[in-house]
């Protein structure tokens, strides 16, 4: 009957219910176990026939068991006759296994598309993807949102004085660029570079942070390493302060002593992938995505519902 | 060139090696690791280009890693150029969901099928499948080995006496009377029934055991729960001592303690599943499946050898 269902997985079930919440509907009813030997038992509790279903899952640690836990849900719904499954993930795992750098590697961003696909998805909804091209590892349609305005706001709600966005690596320059232009700001980019092999990094900056406040952004927050040595660079180079910014807090191994320990200000992340309590240190803020893949899913829906009346 | 390459992930290597030391190769050389944050990461580590490879790799637990594991490693063998990818598991996880048994339920035993082959497999070869019909889940050629020689075989050179074999349930009478044709005993069946809901289940017995040596046999024990209920059961009803085995011992969660204070004299297992040193009790005899899939290596690369000349 083409109503609306929004689905929640393992992964991020507060996310899922602020999402819901956003939209003003209930949570679909399913449990999402295991059984003793660790396989994934997904039980769906109402009905999905003719209903546009929307799963919330970032593939986030342990991203093994979330991925499949995603795959079996797709597959249970497709046989359940649900009229559309649309995948919401926020955070997309195996993202950076986008290319062969070297010989005979996998392509497991690619591999992962295919994977979703196969299993039956109709729609995929992700955030900030670490590389752009991953799009075009789907043949299904796929909604790409950003996460630079919900961190530009929030910068722009403190007024900051004389800030300078720097962006961790030649990589991240655009987001960086999009970043500033919101704080009308000029940006800066750490130049990493070795000099000569097994010779340390030396850690050039390009733009004049002196005295500046630096907003460092990057798209995801791993080990920290990147993180906090630019921060450390930026502050032997004079600038005033340091914040940083990321959309996605992986934040493995080292990350949370690497942080606690860094000249970071701030530590500014979203809710793409939620915190344990362990990480959640004081100078880390959370922003919600809830509002923005909230809008996403109401317009993709209607857009759905829409086409309906064409059929 | 068509030269087999035998390769290992993480889930088996013991048997791997049995299985390369069989054909009479080396394993082929590639790390299979996690990055920090838990992605799994491969490297080949020697050229497969034209090559007849053979990744050896049961999907027990943690069942979602090692499947995730066997997806890459095909992925990365399919772009270096692999002349045929054939997929050697001896356990297949998630052979139990293989049907809708109620409303809303995956079947995630064919997920895995198309997911395998959406990877890039050619061929996959597997022992005592859950169900046969999971075979007809693949488009590739499947070859469907048996564990039943190998297991009669050790029981025949026990040279035990009035010995009847037992299935636990109804389902497995086939793969009971198999193993009786070999060593010419008859057969019986723990038939369970539950008089009326919340009412204990009663354990008939079909066929006459009194006094008997009687050796149950199943494909796969995971919790025990079965097969100790049925041990009991046996031994209440007169046999003399009861054996119990099976193919694939998952031996999760209560399984080692509910063995070790069963009535069950020796428990028979292959190693398609290793079993961790914590799982290595006195009554527990390992069987290896190393000849039988080595054989069947062969035979396989032989035809694709083979078929070279007819191209
Ligand atoms: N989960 C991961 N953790 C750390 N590094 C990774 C991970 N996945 C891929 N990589 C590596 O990160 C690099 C890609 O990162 P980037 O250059 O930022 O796109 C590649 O060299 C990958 O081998
Ligand atoms: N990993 C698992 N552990 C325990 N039970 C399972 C598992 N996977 C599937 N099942 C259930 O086991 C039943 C199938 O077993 P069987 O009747 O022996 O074929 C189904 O009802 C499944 O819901």
């Amino acid at each position: 009957d083409g109503s609306l269902k929004v689905l929640s997985l393992n992964s991020n079930p507060k996310l899922a219910q602020e999402i819901a919440d956003h939209i003003g509907v209930s949570l679909g009813k399913c449990t999402v176990s295991k059984f003793s030997d660790g396989e994934v038992q997904i039980n769906i509790e109402e009905s999905v026939r003719g209903c546009d279903v929307y799963v919330i899952q970032s593939t986030c640690a342990p991203v093994n068991q979330h991925l499949m836990e995603l795959l079996i849900m797709i597959d249970a719904l497709k046989r359940a006759s649900a009229k559309s499954i649309n995948i919401v993930m926020p955070y997309y795992g195996y993202a950076r296994q986008d290319r062969k750098a070297r010989a005979r590697e996998p392509i497991a961003a690619k591999l992962v598309a295919n994977l979703i696909e196969t299993a039956g998805a109709d729609r995929v909804i992700s955030l900030d993807l670490h590389a752009p091209q991953i799009q075009g590892f789907f043949d299904v349609p796929i909604d790409h949102l950003q996460g630079v305005p919900i961190l530009s706001n929030y910068f722009e709600s403190k007024g900051l004085d004389d800030v300078i966005v720097v962006s961790p690596d030649h990589g991240g320059v655009t987001r960086a660029r999009k970043m500033a232009d919101r704080l009308k700001a000029p940006i800066g980019i750490i130049d990493k570079r070795r000099p000569r092999p097994n010779v340390a990094e030396v850690m050039n900056i390009i733009g004049n942070i002196e005295g500046k406040t630096a907003i460092l952004i990057d798209d995801i927050i791993d080990t920290a390493g990147t993180i906090t040595l630019a921060s450390n660079a930026l502050i032997e180079h004079g600038a005033k302060e340091v914040y940083a910014c990321c959309t996605h807090p992986v934040l493995s191994g080292p990350a949370i002593e690497r942080i606690r320990n860094s000249q970071i200000k701030e530590l500014v992340v979203t809710n793409s992938i939620p915190l344990p309590p362990e990480k959640e240190i004081e100078n880390i803020t959370k922003l919600s995505v809830a509002p923005l893949i909230g809008e996403a899913i109401i317009r993709v829906h209607e857009l759905q519902s829409v086409s309906i009346l064409f059929d």
